[in-house]
């Protein structure tokens, strides 16, 4: 096993040498900023890492892992047209720098090269790494809906979220680790664990996401403090805080952005109140346990289990 | 061989029995509408004709088919955004019946659908059946990027001009037909030359909707005539009336709605001086011969051939 900066560096230097056409640049150029934008890369490492934890060259999977990150750059790129947002890791999006039309078709172009990336060398898995992508897709833009759907509603509930933020999420993640596992020919359980591994991982993650976005510190965490609070975001935390704060305060405050930094401010007294930082940090170290639980049925050497098991410790505690 | 319409039913009937889930409601309802939408199913009755003019039960390829054609609608339910159309046959557009998040979520699920679809019972065909797919949708996207940006230019030559045709419309047409072959195991030659059938057919095809959006009968075309020249598209018309009309007519008018009805006279007036119908004419006439001349590559029995040929001509006449 590597170091999460060696396969990082693998990823990037296998999307550094993608070398797609020049011309029509309205619509490569768009694609080339948005993969050069840095981003974490979890999905890509955690991809070769499993290969290479089911005894392959990690390089095996590489069009795969590509081809995944690929993928979710288009989710963002798209999702950000939809959501309006002006800024994606401190740039200016796609649709703000060039237009929306250009965000439309460079994110067409983004899932077809997903889709091409992810037939190189896949050899007999092919079928096989087929399905689990496509599925995966599929329930990402489900979750996608349910995310919109949510906005428009008060009464949602927290399993209902926690089946959105599955979909939308923490599924590419299960994907991630289960195309590693695929495309070092594990056994099907064995992938199915991993996947198991990336879901819970992915549930976590973006619980950690919903926690940071309210009690994060703005210089690391790299955005503004709040944003969730102002746009009435359905979080978990807001969610809990809907249902238990009995004064009707949170309520009165949906679509009330009169004050803003007031609303941040009452919204995060009402959270503490209910001791809801704690509480996600009680859910989101559930979720690692069941991650760690996963490996516990995949055959893997000491340091194999070591880097995921760190991975997964890491992403409840990071900070940014 | 089946007559056209044998064929379209099996399209039909396929697509009417595609079983998409029904939550999210707002994913999945936006597809069905646009799928429901009638249409005239040409590329998918291409792929099962080709299936068995090369000796299979056209069946085998059906799923094929019906990806091919809901990767069709996928981009002119994209298209429709970026060109703010509001009516797509006769109906409302999805961003226009919904919203625009819609459009674009739903047409990222129609195009995975159609990824999934197209490895359905494909076998060992898998990795070319998907090499030719998104090598097309590659182009397509290419295509409609080439279309926008000649919408900011005067100078588009008619070289420019068939080759942004060639990619944005005729290259699925030759998809639809080589994909056919393939899935009857065809020879890679053959399976060229079908590919080339369909992109010339596609070529006259365009040509003619051209022809038409200017010269048609609104009452069998199903749409109002001269939306082209009042848009300003840079059609194989324009373009050669820009180039040859020394007046300078045409060129004054481009930008300059004020008189609707008065331009689309004008424009229809020099055109017909510059014999640009008759001429239009000709050159779809002979796209339909390079159609017809690829078939000489491919052994077909009769009844196939002529059922190609048919299909070939009828598109070089139709009115609608």
């Amino acid at each position: 096993m590597k170091e999460f900066d060696e396969y990082l560096s693998m990823v990037n230097e296998a999307i550094a040498n993608l070398r797609l056409p020049s011309e029509p640049s309205g619509l490569y150029d768009p694609i080339r900023y948005t993969l050069d934008c840095g981003g974490k890369r979890l999905r890509p490492v955690l991809t070769l890492a499993a290969c290479e934890a089911m005894g392959k060259e990690p390089m095996a999977a590489i069009h795969q892992a590509v081809a995944i990150e690929i993928f979710h750059n288009f989710t963002l790129l798209h999702d950000d047209v939809m959501d309006n947002a002006d800024v994606r890791r401190g740039r200016p999006t796609v649709h703000k720098k060039w237009n929306e039309e250009t965000a439309i078709l460079s994110g067409d172009a983004m899932l077809t090269t997903s889709s091409m990336l992810l037939g190189i060398k896949a050899g007999e898995r092919l079928s096989q790494a087929m399905e689990l992508f496509n599925g995966t897709a599929m329930n990402i833009y489900e979750g996608q809906q349910y995310d919109m759907d949510f906005e428009h509603r008060l009464d949602v509930k927290v399993e209902e979220y926690m089946e959105m933020i599955r979909l939308k999420t923490s599924v590419l993640l299960g994907c991630a680790c289960g195309m590693g596992a695929l495309m070092a020919d594990a056994p099907f359980e064995t992938q199915v664990q991993f996947f198991n591994y990336g879901v819970n991982l992915g549930l976590a993650f973006q619980l950690q996401d919903d926690y940071l976005d309210t009690y994060g510190d703005p210089a690391t965490f790299g955005k503004a403090i709040g944003g969730d609070i102002l746009n009435d975001k359905k979080t978990w935390l807001l969610i809990m805080a809907l249902q238990e704060d009995t004064s009707g305060t949170i309520k009165g405050l949906i679509g009330d952005n009169s004050r803003p930094e007031e609303k941040i401010g009452t919204v995060r007294e009402i959270y503490n109140k209910l001791a809801l930082p704690d509480r996600i940090h009680e859910l989101i170290r559930a979720y690692i346990d069941t991650a760690i639980s996963c490996l516990d049925h995949i055959e893997l050497m000491p340091e194999a289990r070591a880097f995921f098991i760190d991975l997964a410790l890491k992403s409840a505690t990071r900070n940014k």
